[in-house]
């Protein structure tokens, strides 16, 4: 278990890195990333290599206890390399150049650029492939950018032919009909516009990511020709990304992700930790959270600082999650440059802020719990499918404004989480043979691959979900040919008739209650008498509802000791609750322990021994029931019934 | 009366196309328009021409008892052929083009595309131009594309030398004495950027519309020369273009349009009630709607579909302002393209969708009726003037956000509906002797020309209402050399002292009454006693409107058997009652029904017999008095003193 | 005193010119600016020059007894320069280059416009720098536009050259090592995008100020080449421009501004009297108001007209702030061009609009006491620092989206104003020894020579009062080194430990009351014995606030006879008055009069005799209480212990 923070010697005199450092080891940091920003004082000039300095940092944080993470610094050129070679640089619409002064102003698909991104990672793993305080690598920083250059432009074409062989075969697979928009020559396709041909969308999305594949692939060739193995190789992906990042995710040893508080002002406990579930199911293992924000940010509308014990709670949440290691983003603040807002460890006086005394708690944790974390990890029997593809079809054509996502996937993995059962989030991934139950709340691209294998799981005597829009698409994003959830209809007994457009919410009722559903509503209809109606919409709805008065909203069909559930709405936090809880009670499951609202339990196992992390996420001192005695290894107490946790209280529980 | 839909065979099998047709049937469909976006399917190639599969539709069509509309497919350019002449695209600003990937891409002025356009409408009539199941023929679909580029820019110099002759009356025209705006040679003259010289940007808006016009004419040209008279021409136009439509529906035979909800998410009958009046205003005959929506569309932010019986109800209405075609958009939906979730009347698996059945239902009605309605139009005495040209310059400079030449004009429309009296639109035909009531609701650019029409046509005993900020302007969109309303000044006895805005709105009362005004309100004042003041801002009005403190807000003239009424504010709902009811009054007119809220009638005649359609608008059911016993062709049922009309309820009636 | 006008001879006809000038002196109009916008009419082909129009102009308004002020014409190009030296127009973002048809489309750092413009204004001068009703030249009008072409990017980077010497103080000062943003050539370094490095945005912003200093520089010495040093020569500022204003400021001999309602539909009193005392403020002399609007403009979303009498109290406003002039834009509006529904005295017929009697009545009074106030000027005891740089700096990097400078600023003027208390507002200029209270609300970007200035005012008894961001940089927009207020910390006996931002707002109480704070809140804490702690956070704040609970908000340390306060927020208006009441009797200071809420007194003084101009902000009756006996110049009477004012009443009062 790490504790530390993003550090930049390069921006400070070098008399001051010893009281950095000892300042580090009294907020008991065990690691800095540093370098991945420092390519102009890395390489000053072209072929130029200036490292002595990395080792005088690398040598002195061993002696200070501070393991190295060196970032290879190819997220921000230097102005010699775009100036020498203006190429690299990428292109947005209308041909409009990413200059120098900003970050990630270069392309991926570039050779210039990876010939030199390369050379740098190169030149570093010659020096410290070997330095026993090198822990390890992140390749680059946040990938991000996608250029619509002619080479580029170029690259897809090319990218385009190898899949699929004939335009005719392009052609067919984004209704070249329509709008008259056949090609005819492979140089006649050009990087998507807003609102372009949904094939093209997808198909540009996909590129991008494969063109990050290759450039990470040349930094990773550059270090591994020098360094141990011992030091593992990773990349920290944005918060807020658009790449198939299992793909990139498949060459490196570990994934590393920035946690900020993204989305909105104040902290969502269930998006976080469906994102680092989402990340750790990337490799099915566990994470680095590379870097997270120290209190605040600086780049929302509105910058609010932590409440005193979220910075605590949420670092325990993400080891929860598997993590193994929480670093701030950053130590210090750059005098100039334009994050000097962002949050901090250090004051701009050098000396600490109030908050590092809550950071420093964190390393007292974690020096007191590491025997007991090390080598855990999370292991569970729910899946739920999220893919990427589905998120960027969905966001490209929403037919709803107010339809998001990340909300919409929250409405099945709150009520998962308040029902204390944790979850695996799969991507493309598909082996589904550990779990009992598998979700999949909008399941939009459907795909012979993944019919079989849901349909193969229920066979087995797996549980299956499916949200609203499951199956409506191909893996081409074409409308597929049958309605939802085609290649699935005949295992539910039932289908989708039509779907509607909801302005505010309708009315429903049945086996699961009565509630509301909102944005969505689709009809469905059975087609087996063994199929049951779990909800359907109220007579009396609104105008537009005229189409759906009575209609099944939910459909639920038992197949041997299996089941397979659809869900044609969005359904309100009650009726979630009684539909989760009713296939969780079908697959024989039950939560780690029964929490009140606002805590959260997490669980690491270490062989067969469960570590359950319980997470206060309120202000107020809350009562968790115990099913046998535990002991608290953060409180040093053994509880019998109950345990009680502070208001931003945590608890790292084992059973005595 | 004619149903259908727009139909894609080319996306689709040809095994497929009897099963479509025979579908189609079963809906009532007598009609289906095709081709208007296949052109890379009807062209492969440069002079390929591939006509054969389109043969094979008509005719099968023809076999099915399906009329077929042919459009011209220009509205969509194939890839080859942008390619091979990328001069041919738009440019907007900062001459950026618009390549392939979307529709309209295209120049209307260029020579390039206008021969390709022509040879290949020329192509389809020398083919189809004598086949009998070809009705008519569709130019393009939905003008849009205005383009910046440097040839235009020429044409537009050239345009306005024929226009203005010399660079002095130009520069007189637009004041360019101001800001040293003069132009010393015709080509420093540039197209408009936003917030550019009004002057210029009326030329500018007046130029695009000449640009379609010989666009059009070219195909017109190349369908005439080898189609048999009986085919018609049309075009149809977009649901909210920004060109001068008289002068392109000029050389048509006959006018489309294609009504959907385009404003709001729910259905305004007032508003599309006057857009048909409009559009049946351009040509006064009567119109296709060419496309409509089946329930939903997919482009707006919240695409809601509409109440069961709407779509029914809204055909009806459509019929009553002159409609003799209703054809939704689209019969079915491609696999891919940008329009996968626009509303269809098939689904994904080419079944019939619920909805089918209610527009099987308008099928059975039109077939009940036709025999009724053919050769039936609507005949008014009431004409309404609103101007495309108005439009576009109080769009351009509102002076007040929420000013909305849409909603202001419906504060004259809404009121006449509410009485049951039904209207003509007119834009610049002014040939008023047909009517009694003339009203224009901001005549913004006044000309001598129209100011001569109004003052014959109350000369001869007719009666004007002239809404505020009528006749601010010349028709070179400058300030008026004289106050409002400047030629018509004397014979209303009074005038526009000074105009005001009005952030919420202020109490007026007087002869019609107590209510509130909104948005702008005049100043008025008489110069002669015989004006009446019909209303005055109240005394103790908001700060701001101090200036208006028991001023005249509305005056009257009688002026023989005829008056004048000028209207210097947004009256509220029930003022414009007042207001409409008076002037109905003086010119002896009356509704054709008295008709509930939410009621709306409308008369087509047949010769001297008159035919009442009568919608009822809302959910619930309604009762309409007659004034002496009718028949309901609909409803085969003869009633005495009233109706009774169930919710979304229609009737067709004629006096028994 | 002068009342006038913008006036456009040139867009009439000269027959037209004598009406005119009798309507201007019917208005009591003095003064005329006149050709400030007339290039295309003044020089209309290259080295042509058409002055005789303007002499008859400046010939017949002498007969008339209006003064004309000449404006130089650069602020429009004629097309004929612009397309012959495309050179000379800016270019924004990308590239993109503002073209001919509005205004400001140049580029203030080009050789080739700057001779244009130096011709232009020497022939007009040569020709009228002796004519004896000229009493002063406009140069220009409004400088607004900055341009980012290669030529202007090369002047930037000679200018940074000159300023840093070498890169590598460069790279320091912007903290190049950050994102590897370090320059290696002058050439590297580009007009900053948004988002910049904030070293180089300030740099950016300075130099495009020097841009204009040069450019204003080149027409000054044309006409100070020809002219009698009795006309003086201004510009008149944008109502809200983004220049180092004083650095402009300070080679011309009189600073006018163009007051209008900018920020708002309605008139905010506050922000205007600030406006006006930041512009006197430019070089510590009276100011023209050289444009006002006559009611209303045209450029709003919501252009309200401004009630019954506020037009005067607005004008009597700004002679109270130091106005020797109100100048309205404009006498009659253009026919055509863009600003067509601008407010102007005359209406479109050329006669008056209703509101020119309440301007006439402006004149009357300016008659009625030109003799009192002539020579007559504002002289303050209390300071505001409120620089432009502070101002950049903050809203480019706000942190909160709802901090606004111009709003916070009021929270500190506003109850001065209520206080009756008049101020200075000084921008660079340090000389504070006529001071006693000194007050700057967001200094935030510190150095040692403002450092130095405030600590030796407080030595010498002198009040200081800091708000909260005071000291965060330094003059390179770098982060101080210290915690705030870095120097002046000893000073205060306390610093700054963190700073939080509030989403809605805080509760704090203390020795000032209890009330709220919003948008930033500081930690503050005392590091001296003497240090006084005036208000604390609440104990039970909001979540975030936890850091905050019973923290220090306000300092207050008293030096000897003088005293300096930190104040850590942003105070509510209770608070305010509280904290400013408090400083003021430390001072030993008072109120000019003790006025009612809406009622403002401004001062001004002719010697030792004081000026009172009392305005009724508000529309109903207010009285003021009179410490003595004081006559009434404008109502003519005497009044012993009160007057009263009516709704927009004025009062110009001396002690009888």
């Amino acid at each position: 278990m790490h504790l530390g923070s993003a550090w930049y010697p390069e921006q400070w005199p070098e008399s001051r890195w010893p009281r950095d450092l000892e300042l580090m080891r009294e907020t008991g940091f065990t690691v800095a990333r540093i370098t991945e920003f420092a390519w102009s004082r890395l390489e000053p000039a072209d072929g130029v290599f200036t490292l002595d300095w990395v080792q005088r940092v690398v040598d002195l944080a061993a002696q200070h206890g501070v393991a190295i993470v060196l970032g290879t610094p190819s997220a921000a050129p230097p102005a010699w390399l775009t100036f020498a070679h203006p190429e690299v640089l990428p292109q947005h619409e209308h041909g409009h150049v990413q200059g120098h002064g900003a970050r990630c102003h270069y392309r991926a698909g570039s050779p210039v650029y990876q010939s030199y991104s390369n050379r740098i990672a190169g030149e570093m793993a010659r020096r410290f492939g070997r330095h026993p305080n090198v822990i390890g690598w992140q390749i680059d920083n946040e990938y991000w950018r996608m250029s619509r250059d002619p080479e580029t432009t170029a690259q897809f074409q090319g990218w385009l032919r190898r899949r699929y062989g004939t335009l005719d075969a392009l052609n067919a697979a984004w209704s070249g009909a329509y709008w008259s928009q056949d090609y005819f020559a492979w140089d006649q396709i050009e990087a998507p516009n807003p609102g372009a041909n949904p094939g093209l969308m997808l198909a540009w999305q996909q590129f991008c990511s494969h063109l990050y594949v290759e450039f990470q692939h040349g930094q990773i060739q550059a270090i591994r020709a020098h360094a141990e193995a011992r030091q593992w190789i990773c990349h920290n992906f944005h918060p807020n990304d658009d790449f198939d990042r299992e793909a990139i995710g498949a060459e490196l040893d570990l994934v590393a992700w920035d946690a900020y508080i993204h989305r909105t002002p104040r902290f969502v406990p269930g998006e976080n930790a469906h994102d680092c579930d989402r990340i750790r199911g990337l490799k099915r293992k566990n994470i680095w959270i590379m870097e997270t924000q120290p209190g605040t940010v600086n780049w929302s509308r509105l910058n609010l600082h932590q409440p005193q014990g979220q910075m605590r709670t949420m670092a325990w949440q993400m080891v929860g999650h598997g993590a193994d290691a929480v670093l701030y983003w950053q130590w210090r603040s750059a005098p100039g440059g334009q994050e000097q807002y962002h949050g901090s460890v250090l004051g701009q006086d050098g000396e600490p802020r109030p908050r590092q005394v809550e950071i420093a708690r964190i390393g007292a944790d974690f020096a007191k719990t590491s025997a007991l974390l090390d080598g855990s990890t999370p292991r569970n029997q729910v899946a739920i499918l999220d893919r990427w593809r589905d998120r960027w079809v969905l966001r490209h054509q929403p037919h709803h404004h107010a339809f998001n996502c990340v909300e919409h996937a929250q409405s099945y993995y709150a009520p998962l989480q308040r029902a204390g059962v944790t979850v695996d989030v799969l991507d493309r991934h598909l082996d589904l043979m550990p779990y009992r139950l598998v979700i999949a709340p909008h399941l939009h691209l459907g795909d012979d691959m993944i019919a079989f294998a849901l349909h193969a799981f229920v066979a087995m005597g797996g549980h299956v979900v499916l949200g609203m829009r499951s199956f409506f698409k191909d893996d081409e994003n074409r409308l597929a040919p049958e309605r939802q959830p085609g290649p699935l209809a005949e295992l539910l007994g039932g289908r989708v008739r039509d779907h509607y457009t909801v302005e505010a919410s309708l009315s429903v009722a049945g086996d699961l209650g009565a509630g509301r559903v909102r944005s969505f509503a689709e009809d469905l209809e059975t087609t087996s008498p063994e199929t049951q109606v779990w909800l359907r919409y109220d007579p009396a709805a609104t105008a537009e509802a005229g189409w759906l008065a009575n209609r099944p909203a939910v459909l639920h069909r038992r197949v041997g000791s299996g089941s397979i559930t659809y869900v044609g709405a969005w359904l309100d936090d009650a009726l979630a609750d009684q539909l989760i809880g009713r296939v969780l009670a079908l697959a024989r499951m039950e939560g780690h322990l029964r929490v009140p609202v606002g805590v959260e339990v997490c669980a690491r196992w270490q062989g067969e021994r469960r570590i359950l992390i319980v997470v206060n996420h309120t202000d107020a001192a809350q009562v968790v029931p115990l099913p046998q005695p535990m002991r608290d290894h953060l409180g040093d107490r053994v509880s019998s019934d109950q345990i009680e946790l502070a208001g931003y209280g945590v608890a790292v529980l084992t059973t005595v």
